[in-house]
């Protein structure tokens, strides 16, 4: 390869995205390859929000209440259209992803009685496997963790060896966290559905920067955020999927007035509406669906097949830069090397990846640390530059290579 | 009593409370009596938010994580301690109020195995009767409801005649949504308490009108929404209240990650920490938890002592109006007339009520609607003067009178 910096500026004037990149703030002065945890902010947000704020709550308060309701389906739509490319009406912005995770695995597990399995890949994001641990718990169930390979995420094989008639969920994450691996939705998918299971996706690391084959597989349920390629902020609400001809037969455990038909009537005996609305709970947060609207939007300006081929050229440059200057420095892939198998991060391990984290940091590059011993490199397909993954890898070999990581402490402080 | 508007100019002109309305803006050219479902704008909401969007996200993006984790907990413990009265450390900002009532009805229950009936007032919120009904069904229990007498709320004598150590729950509404009854929590959790069930509060139309006395009661568990007299703007995040004893032995079902001891550690199996963050689940909403802290500070600085005054003062003077003017024209009154009984807001029954709020509304006045027959009149302590009210009820003695409401249809359009 070339690894020179003018061959990054050359990949940067060919690219189709580069005047997306007008569409989110560069405010701040470092490299950031944190895309993967919190999106940058869209140009449009803060207007949306003034409006929101001086208009709509400060002049017209509880008379907006009706146009804030269309939007939140509108603009739930427009994300299952133009992110998950799913028809309407089967998409919900509501809650965290770990409430609307909880929300879908109790009315799978409870749409599957007699079934006394619920299967999750070992290495879920946490709030997952604490999730389902706790949803099993609660119905008796067992919880069986399928391991994943680093080059192919959770393999077919693997998966269908723990696969029998008694497991009534199987829960896979569509973009490890970790990893990177990109699981293939239409097989899994179909493995799980000849067993009789329904199948929770994971969508939080693969929303926004690759196309998520919801309608293809058949897939039943799928939660997700929207902070991260969806750049609506942080703690912006997220989302829920359920196959349209499901959604009769699966109820929220959490029997919530946002939920009720007629809800204004206020009927004292809960009765669901028949929609994708029976899984939303109480009121809606407003501002949230406002940055949740503007943040699909650039998505939606951009495309999902021009991000994902976006994608896949930035994290195969970065691989390659990384095979080229950081494996001599002991550094190792721990994301699938196929591009068709990986997201849109990167991970790389090192013994001293804390150590290398920090001084990274320090040479104004922002990164993610994964425990114990990876750092997660997330450039977002709409916003991040070749040139700027040039510089942070630059930077990265300059630290190893002259160990100036080793000044920084090698103990972690607690976050919280 | 002396109806004349120069009446209501001398109670405003001495108001102690008056110079607190500067701390909301007034955008809007109606007289607005919905202050119990979307309280106004704080002033200084906007630069907050545009402080955050501007400069900790847009800047400092991932940077600003420890921060916001901070401010979460300090304006938990700030509205803790300036609008429930309550010590630091047991109180949360999370998720929407029916999510929260349901995680701690489950841990409540689940806290007192063997026992087979959960409490609740017949004329509880809708969300509320909805998720204790969906709790009790999950847990195998049965569901009392006990009617609420409009002049004395939940009376002391018909709780205590369906308690017995068989009630594991017992959930009550501190003020009715409906009626503004305010209950004696001292007296219905001690009646509880006695039976050995545990009590969990609705504060949604107390908090930020009305002390809510959860330390002097001892009482287990609330929740309360943000959005109402507390200023946090449409769909802000609600809070969870647990006593600190009562913690460790309550678990949250939703086992999210933000509730996880160590969080970043990331360890496989679910641990949570020992405090009141047990009760978090996913992501904060980071923008919410922002306007709820201005929200509360807008409380803080007026004092709800001086608050509940005042309420008591805006509801007796919007009574003693309706007695002279609106009762001779088939009003009744549908809250306590006892104003110690009494919440901030004040409903009046009229077989009329539908078409007397549409025309009320197109009058310029924005009161709120409750079903069959209820015009729900919710000045705002903090931002409420009392010539707003003299106008209001002169304007609706005028349109009943003349009959100018008759003009409006008889049938509600559906809101959603």
């Amino acid at each position: 390869m070339d690894d020179s910096r003018e061959a990054a500026l050359a990949l940067d004037a060919a690219d189709p995205l580069a005047g997306c990149r007008d569409l989110v703030t560069y405010a701040d002065d470092v490299i950031y390859l944190d895309g993967n945890s919190l999106g940058r902010r869209p140009v449009s947000t803060p207007g949306a929000l003034e409006d929101l704020v001086e208009r709509q709550w400060a002049r017209d308060l509880i008379r907006s209440w009706p146009a804030w309701l269309a939007d939140a389906t509108a603009t739930a739509d427009l994300l299952g259209e133009a992110v998950l490319g799913v028809a309407p009406g089967q998409v919900a912005i509501s809650d965290s992803t770990t409430v609307n995770l909880y929300k879908l695995a109790v009315a799978a597990v409870r749409a599957r009685p007699g079934r006394s399995r619920v299967v999750i890949e070992a290495d879920a994001f946490p709030t997952d496997l604490y999730v389902i641990d706790g949803v099993a718990r609660d119905h008796g169930l067992e919880v069986t963790r399928v391991e994943a390979d680093i080059d192919d995420g959770v393999r077919a094989t693997d998966l269908a060896a723990v696969l029998d008639d008694d497991v009534a969920l199987v829960c896979l994450s569509h973009v490890g966290y970790r990893s990177g691996a990109l699981l293939d939705m239409v097989e899994l998918t179909r493995l799980a559905h000849d067993a009789g299971a329904l199948v929770l996706w994971d969508l939080c690391h693969s929303a926004g920067s690759a196309p998520t084959p919801l309608a293809e597989s058949g897939a039943d349920l799928a939660v997700g955020c929207t902070y991260k390629y969806l750049n609506a902020g942080p703690g912006a609400p997220a989302f829920l999927y359920v196959r349209a001809d499901l959604q009769a037969e699966l109820r929220s455990p959490i029997q919530g007035w946002f939920g009720q038909r007629d809800q204004f009537e206020m009927a004292p005996e809960y009765d669901p509406v028949p929609g994708i609305e029976r899984f939303l709970a109480g009121t809606p947060n407003v501002p949230g669906i406002v940055a949740v609207r503007e943040g699909v939007r650039t998505i939606a300006a951009a495309g999902l097949p021009a991000l994902r081929d976006k994608g896949v050229a930035l994290t195969s440059y970065l691989v390659d830069l990384a095979d080229v200057w950081l494996q001599p420095l002991g550094f190792r892939l721990a994301s699938p090397r196929d591009p068709a198998r990986r997201g849109s991060h990167v991970t790389l391990e090192h013994p001293q990846a804390w150590q290398a984290c920090q001084a990274w940091i320090a040479a104004g590059v922002v990164p993610d640390f994964r425990t114990p011993d990876r750092l997660r490199i997330g450039p977002a397909p709409l916003t991040t530059s070749f040139e700027e993954i040039w510089i942070a890898l630059d930077r990265l070999r300059d630290i190893v290579a002259t160990g100036r990581h080793l000044e920084f402490p090698t103990e972690r402080a607690r976050v919280t």
